[in-house]
């Protein structure tokens, strides 16, 4: 057993029960009714920073939530290593189908069951763990800076202009991210790219107001009908979507990196198994695994209109709802694509119903280069710990602030992330695997030692 | 001014007020959670039929809410007139769109605001005031029954059961029910045609559990998406319905009879101002007001699905659903064409979702004659009070018990509505012009007095 590992076994009911303490807070940033948990969020942060040993730690106001900072500096000529994570959660919603209170947080079967256990808590958590671990080794070789935002879930609102505004606190070798997933414990995989997003939320209204379906049925264009037949549209069977110059920008990637992608592991069975599905959907030209990481996507994330609560009424709404999104890849611009997107939905509106488009927030798309020191530590770490050489792997999900980070800093990042896709995040029963948060914290000691070295 | 009219002037303020009272209740017999108040209202127009003279009043139990009723047996060598009702209401969502309180009645600029002002408890409760009339000015020349029921918007799903059992009980020669609208104070009419309906829940589900649609879009279904497609396709742009063998059964109506009906006055620019809106809707060969009445339809009474809250949630969810309802015209089937409905609805169902389709009530079509006595002394009572011949009339409503009426009794109806199309019901703001109401009152003296001759 390495030291690290042994560290780890030794403290791990401390690291799991502060864990469990983070998590009870209800820090949903998209709900203005959590705003005091969502401060109160901040203030832990700040608070096992300052515990752990961090110069500087410093609650920072934005126009929204605030970032929490800290940071050790050891030595100026030594590399910076920014680490970044997020203390804000999704909503919890849909609450009924949670198996325990999403706030309050249990071990079972060996996984910790909470909203934000895996994103992002669980994992920035594990880079605090980590640094402690070195300062009191007197292991730590590097420049470390910690910023841990409150935005993340809500597009990170206001994370831009606080980049901007603390360009010189900020400079640093390389930003770490540990906000995303391995193909398995099995399979070790470090992520290289992650779609973009363009999220939008659209209304239709018919007449201006409620009526009754027998006297106005026939005559009146029904706005949920309306909008089902408008977002049918916005795709073909195949799933190509139909929004003009939606493809124009999308950077084709090669036949060598579709080549390397195909050999992860991947078991259709298994994957229909697991969601209880008869068929995948999508792209025929595409693998499964290429569906969900070099294409775009267009779902649905939310639809209402009309009456829906129990039983019958023969209401013809005046309004119906939905709020759609989609996932993009390099190069496809998420300003240009909510354009597109307004400006087609608004073409393809038929005449007896009118239309609001209004876009919340998106992302980039993002790839992030593997010659990188800080992409050979991550590496290096990882076939320290789990033994195997991590896959790199361009996965579905968007970390909009990636793009930002290389635009804005022009820092490359490394998105060392130890959840599984099977850890429900943004779902019901969140969780992540104890073994996966333990495993992380040893990694990580291993990264930041790596990136001294 | 004539004797009902005097007499229908001189007490209209205890008339209202008794309406206001009854109004008060919130007999929504769709949401279980207003049980007592079904209840207690039951109980109030029982305590209402007792006090306007009726006899044998009793509060009939069945499976679901009770019946309520009473009787005046004159002279049984005299024609009997069964007059129905319902006490029970539509829900009142969605609620933030009253400008007042939907249970808390008032009269504004000559309308009385509450759910159920106009359907029905204003319509029944004027037959209530009529009876007392005649009763007290000794003019009552007919046998009279009254059956008031408390499931009619919930498909009045135990009363052929109830009709079945109390069949001698409720032997009659004709039934009137006052339930309906006319097309204006100027151009009174009585409905002689209202179309059926069938109304279903669908249920879409994809995966067993709501997903990140980063990690899983583009390569599982999403059913939000999927039952938008499914709905879409369920109508083409004409808003012909699309669901094979829907339209074979229906009985063509006459050209005369179309003929006749264009002579109902429209105005499309009124139309559609009054709606807010820029076109109509619907099928291209037929007028408006055939589009609302001699034809079926199909509309999404309510839709919902995924993330619905504030903000943005990149989910992919597990299940959408959706509420569905068809008007059908003679001679279409209601339980016929909920099975066509569930089964074309299943065969469309892409492979990578399932589905459930559940119906919940329907109801028949009906045309009711215009040679009975009944027609003749509704539209001689109209001619008296209104100083106009009403024009014969079919609409787009549904009321389903007429067609089991004719069925299970073997009795003709005649609707004679006093309500406008303008009164909101099944809306937020519902109301019943008190002019109206008082009109009704006494035209109803007329029609009792004349069944009576």
């Amino acid at each position: 057993m390495s030291n690290y590992q042994s560290i780890v076994e030794k403290n791990k009911e401390t690291y799991l029960q502060e864990l469990i303490d983070l998590l009870k807070f209800p820090s949903i940033s998209a709900d203005p009714a959590y705003k005091v948990d969502v401060m109160s969020c901040a203030q832990f942060v700040s608070d096992k920073m300052n515990a752990l040993g961090l110069d500087k730690v410093e609650i920072i106001s934005t126009k929204g939530y605030p970032v929490v900072y800290g940071e050790k500096i050891i030595d100026p000529s030594k590399p910076t290593i920014l680490a970044y994570g997020h203390y804000d959660v999704q909503p919890a919603d849909p609450i009924e189908l949670w198996t325990s209170p999403p706030f309050e947080p249990v071990i079972k079967d060996g996984k910790i069951f909470a909203r934000g256990s895996a994103d992002d808590k669980g994992q920035f958590y594990m880079h605090f763990k980590a640094l402690e671990i070195l300062l009191s080794e007197n292991k730590l070789n590097c420049n470390v800076k910690c910023i841990i935002e409150g935005e993340e879930e809500i597009g990170s609102e206001h994370l831009e202009e606080f980049v901007n505004t603390y360009k010189d606190k900020l400079k640093a070798d390389c930003i770490v991210i540990s906000d995303t997933s391995m193909i398995s414990n099995e399979h070790p995989s470090i992520t290289t790219g992650l779609r973009g997003l363009a999220y939008m939320e659209v209304e239709v209204t018919g007449p201006n107001r409620d009526l009754h379906s027998g006297v106005y049925g026939g005559a009146v264009g029904n706005p949920i009908n309306t909008l089902c037949k408008m977002i049918a549209s916005l795709q073909d069977e195949n799933g190509t979507i139909t929004i003009p110059h939606f493809y124009d920008k999308i950077l084709e990637v090669s036949a060598e990196e579709r080549a390397a992608m195909s050999k992860a592991p991947f078991d259709m069975t298994e994957y229909k198994k697991h969601l209880d599905i008869d068929e995948v959907f999508g792209e025929k030209e595409y693998s499964v695994l290429e569906r969900v990481s070099i294409r775009p996507t267009l779902d649905v994330n939310g639809i209402w209109g009309g009456y829906i609560g129990e039983g019958a009424k023969t209401v013809l709404p005046s309004k119906a709802f939905a709020k759609i999104s989609m996932r993009l890849v390099p190069n496809q611009d998420y300003n240009e694509i909510s354009k597109l997107f307004e400006a087609h939905f608004k073409s393809i509106a038929p005449k007896y119903v009118k239309v609001k488009v209004t876009p919340h927030h998106g992302g980039e798309p993002a790839v992030t280069p593997t010659e990188s020191n800080a992409y050979k530590a991550a590496e290096k770490a990882v076939e320290i710990t789990y033994g195997k050489t991590p896959i790199p792997l361009r996965t579905g999900g968007s970390i909009p602030i990636v793009t930002m980070f290389k635009r804005v800093l022009g820092i490359d990042t490394v998105l060392l992330g130890f959840g599984l896709d099977t850890d429900a995040i943004h779902s019901p029963n969140e969780h992540y695997h104890v073994w996966n948060y333990l495993k992380g914290i040893e990694t990580l000691c291993c990264f930041y030692e790596e990136m001294g070295r």
